[in-house]
């Protein structure tokens, strides 16, 4: 079926926060992700593929309108430079009302989507209970967030809140951070399920959280290492990792 | 003084491979890393940059010509979409010959230039020896394989090589690799320093590179986990965490 061009530019507008909020919808791209979101029978409003990605499709059928399209025109209508066949139009996950027990991380203004959605995997592999966004952190349905996520954020529940206010609902748990002078991950002594915060790329930790933190972590440098810091994402998967292990 | 066009050509060719072998030189981009390769006095051919950024460099003086443009003509000169005032033409870093003792990363087809500078980093923060980039992995002079390194191409020597022409010149040391049905990097006993081998994101090890291998290693997923794998980096980056305290 042709895809009109009102749908058209209803799927560019998603491109924008604002249009997310308004509609309740945003757009995933790819067959990985599609695929995914079909097979956990997300809630979908259209689909548009290629003849070819419908061919060899071979997941439940979706219970949507799908438009099928030549690979030019998809990319017309779609929000990356190079697209992969397929894209859904897709409703907003619930937000999540109260937080489930177990550890949480929360980013601290993380502002490269990349790193929020690898953070979100991370989580999701390792059973994280639920990821919050600080207010200022990147937008969980950009579409690099989503890509990066390779599907955990249908998984893993996600929050947008200041740490204060998630900790309002939270029981009283103990707040870690990832942070330079910190123990040891490889020293603590029984920590206990929490929150682990993670700073801004650039600036590490905002002053007010900085306040609010129970123990701060470090990954130890090896012998002769040089780099100043490692990438946001690699830390939080180092530290989680130990975290769940101690716990077991 | 004024930037010829030839010399915009030419920094635009650096962009292709084939270039970059033809002159030796390629392009770093962006403060952070112009200003290491600056601090670290690696050979430099010339640097472009804006007058703000040139007011506000405190390092080293550059022992090279120095262009300085306004922001738009920057733009126009660069291999990135956003530039960050600066950009230097440089010396590729020189082959090493000989390996040293101590821990090799492997990238068996690493094709993400993201994934391979982070690599890249996690080798300089944990002292790793060398990291060998086989011959289907992404390019190191990649844009972006140098900005996701932070600067840690100037520290860890990088080869270019198959897996079995990197161990006709390594004394003979054990191989590990990553593999979802490996031995837990938890339940290690006492492994010795060797290479670890890092798959491709999509496709994992190659089948001849399997087959070289003396132990692999999965990192397990914690209780209730879901997500299929995890980043190349991260994985890559708490494997090395775990290898490295074994040996302290």
């Amino acid at each position: 079926m042709e895809l009109s061009k009102n749908k058209r530019k209803y799927i560019r507008s998603l491109q924008q926060k604002k249009y997310r909020q308004k509609y309740n919808k945003f757009v995933a791209e790819g067959d990985k992700i599609v695929s995914e979101i079909l097979a956990a029978q997300h809630s979908v409003e259209f689909v548009v593929a290629t003849p070819d990605w419908l061919d060899n499709y071979t997941g439940p059928v979706p219970n949507a309108e799908i438009f099928t399209l030549p690979i030019e025109a998809m990319r017309k209508a779609s929000d990356l430079s190079t697209t992969q066949g397929v894209l859904a139009v897709v409703d907003l996950m619930p937000v999540p009302e109260l937080p489930k027990p177990g550890w949480t991380i929360f980013l601290d203004d993380i502002q490269d989507p990349g790193n929020a959605g690898t953070i979100l995997r991370i989580a999701d592999w390792f059973g994280v209970s639920q990821v919050v966004f600080s207010n200022q952190s990147a937008d969980l349905y950009n579409a690099k967030v989503i890509q990066a996520s390779m599907g955990a954020f249908l998984r893993v529940p996600v929050w947008r809140s200041s740490l204060a206010a998630f900790r309002q609902k939270a029981s009283d748990v103990p707040v870690y951070a990832a942070h330079m002078e910190g123990t040891s991950i490889f020293e603590l002594s029984n920590p206990q399920p929490g929150i682990l915060v993670v700073g801004n790329e650039g600036h590490g930790l905002t002053p007010d959280i900085k306040e609010q933190v129970d123990q701060f972590i470090s990954i130890p440098r090896g012998p002769g290492g040089g780099a100043e810091s490692l990438n946001a994402g690699v830390a939080t998967g180092i530290i989680i990792s130990q975290l769940i292990r101690y716990e077991v």
